[in-house]
């Protein structure tokens, strides 16, 4: 039997890798459009802000690698035209067909060019391969620093504003909704907001951009313009063979990844996946989630039956030297879901004073008719990562704020303060509830 | 009405101060047998190892403080004799009577120095309470680093060893048992011996004290011991006034923190708790809890309605700079329960490489039958609390492997790897299950 994998980053080789190891007789052939695989997309920012010196140093494995130790065929500059699969094959851009029994698409996502006039002009960077990564360290390195504007204010723009203002050039970021991160959270937005503005970062919310010219956005005079919005699941393939697509534009998967399509399975940043704290399909493109359902799709495409359960909207992001963190719901998107949400911060050491304990600040989220926790956000400079973690670990098992806040969580000095910040805010919130 | 609480340290000020909040009305006296109050007890180590100045600076407040702030009452030198419950009063060392119509009982714990005879020479230390910490860090400033012997493996051994060696003590640590931290895994304490070793402190597991001397330690010669074994819960008065006691000597008590006695609760130290993944009561004395059972004795001698549903074993200590952290059984422990525990070991990196990313080991532990998570450790430099955290909230949700396996963790360069430690392991032990 033929597995054929469409894409070769997190999602399509995790698939391919574990298809082999539950199958060993398999054949399988992973088709890669461009010419790279495996590659740690997420250190792409920060091998443009210098902290990686070559960007061939975050591929984890080259293609002879999975061939040699895996017996995984990958093709590398093998763009599939069309996916016939009434006759089961794949038609390259060559003309060649690959024939497959079992499919995944794991396609990604890609970014709008389209949506901002102007946006393939020479001064348009990007960070979403390495190709274009490259292009943009290599300005950066060449030119001295001047006026850089970065369209959005998702993490990667905020990767993005952070590594240009280590070259020294002064960055606008323009986003064009009212909150950073997309989180519909505005003491969260005010939070990041101040700490951009120390760094010299000039942030302008509800900023739509129109047109890029030579001179700059709108009438906002730039040298150097980052692109990081408008990244949509890249689903082309998928619903020209028929696939059925949620409302999130990204293709609709059940809990084993399969398509609408029988032998076709989706995995990574071109599919869906569920949310566990509103029980609803939900877009929402990391690389954890991709290598997760990759795993998934590739031991159910190898007859096992493993499943993957969904997200809790987890993520982190570096904003210039800050940790933010986000979990689960905000107090505006629980609203918007029909629940009564009662939030608050806290500010509070990440532990003990003479441990050189650092400000932190907790925000927790409940829904007052159920006691449910529903998500959080901790800000700091130091043990952002494990904080939230627990926060969506809790969110997973559905926790009830009360039971939250008894958690036996690790105290000694050196780590933490006796009562842990996020069971500061619990105590905080249950007295709202 | 009256609330007498026996005991001015972490869990009795939590409960004078939540039954205050809760219950503005309410006479409130703490009796406290000592001259201090509210201090961080388990920063006395770190106090001694010279990262805080002066011990005063681990005093949260002052009993001025409980007065004017909180109207309650803190008497120190106030040693209880005998609880009356019968007249609902306290008989004093003084002969003085304090009536009361709730009582809570925060006598602590201390350290049973007739175990080993000669643990009263001069030369014999501790770190339990302030006085005795003055005391060794007086004379660690005053003598020349010469040799001494630690007697006891658990988490304030492992501190004390750590203090001792940054005076440049020739260090000599005496655990009765086979294992480090009383925790039945050899592979953590071959872990912990191999660093330990590193820093020059020589470990002798195994090693049952007979007695010491003015010139050391059974045969081996010291210059200086500290006692850091033999910790007993504090029950004299529970038990002369008929308090139930649990198996492990500890007073016991329901959820709501109350004893077998009308009236009477107690909490920290002395009391016991419900170890959540065992379902049997259990004596695990830390700081944390303390807080967290002091609130509620505290509410519910007030009236309110809450509980304390019990631990999971957590606590982490750093051992000459490692992070040793654990939660819940180990597979030895597992298998005293009637579980049928699988484990594994695994090493990665706590972030991604090219953000000097450090080994850091996690075990995993989860029960065969049911698939349920059992336990964990994590042992490395940095991150290591945040880790056991996601593990001891998962045991509180009584999570299986699978759903652990597949948990939404943060990642993002600067603060993990794309497949976070602890999922990493979950993944290894899958495969044994």
């Amino acid at each position: 039997m033929r597995l054929a994998v469409i894409g070769g980053v997190a999602a399509g080789l995790s698939a391919a890798s574990r298809a082999r190891r539950l199958d060993p007789r398999l054949e399988i052939v992973v088709l890669e459009k461009s010419d790279s695989v495996s590659y740690a997309a997420c250190g792409l920012p920060y091998f443009v802000a210098g902290r990686v010196g070559d960007w061939r140093d975050l591929v984890v494995y080259d293609a002879a690698y999975f061939s040699r130790e895996r017996r995984i065929e990958v093709r590398t500059r093998a763009e599939v035209k069309e996916i016939q699969h009434a006759r089961r094959r794949l038609e390259l851009a060559s003309g060649e067909h690959v024939t497959y029994e079992k499919l995944v698409i794991a396609t990604g996502a890609r970014q709008d060019r389209q949506a901002i006039p102007g946006s393939t002009l020479p001064l348009v960077y990007s960070m979403n391969t390495p190709a274009e990564a490259v292009r943009l360290k290599q300005q950066l390195e060449r030119v001295k620093p001047r006026r850089a504007a970065v369209i959005g204010g998702g993490y990667i723009g905020l990767e993005a504003a952070e590594a240009l203002r280590t070259y020294g050039w002064r960055v606008m970021l323009l986003e064009r909704g009212a909150d950073l991160l997309q989180r519909e959270d505005s003491e969260l937005t005010r939070r990041i907001a101040t700490h951009l503005d120390w760094f010299g970062v000039d942030l302008r919310l509800g900023y739509a951009v129109k047109s890029i010219t030579e001179g700059g956005v709108d009438d906002e005079k730039a040298d150097l313009v980052v692109l990081a919005s408008g990244l949509k699941p890249n689903v082309d393939l998928a619903r020209a063979a028929g696939a059925e697509l949620g409302q999130s534009g990204a293709i609709r998967v059940n809990d084993r990844m399969e398509t609408s399509l029988g032998g076709i399975y989706a995995a990574g940043d071109c599919a869906e996946s569920m949310h566990l704290v509103t029980g609803r399909h939900c877009w929402i493109p990391l690389g954890t989630t991709a290598n997760k359902m990759g795993r998934v799709a590739g031991a159910c495409a190898a007859g096992a039956r493993e499943r993957f359960p969904g997200v809790v909207g987890t993520s982190i992001v570096r904003v210039c030297g800050l940790g933010v963190a986000i979990t689960g719901l905000s107090a505006a998107q629980a609203r918007r879901e029909g629940l009564q949400p009662v939030s608050v911060w806290t500010k509070s050491r990440d532990r003990a004073r003479y441990f050189r304990g650092r400000p932190v600040e907790v925000e927790l989220v409940a829904d007052r008719a159920s006691g449910r926790l529903l998500g959080g956000c901790v800000v700091g400079e130091q043990a952002v990562a494990g904080r939230i973690n627990v926060i969506a670990t809790a969110l997973h098992a559905r926790m009830s704020l009360e039971d939250f806040s008894q958690l036996d969580l690790a105290y000694a000095p050196p780590f933490a303060p006796v009562w842990d910040p996020v069971l500061m805010a619990a105590r905080q919130l249950r007295k709202r509830l």
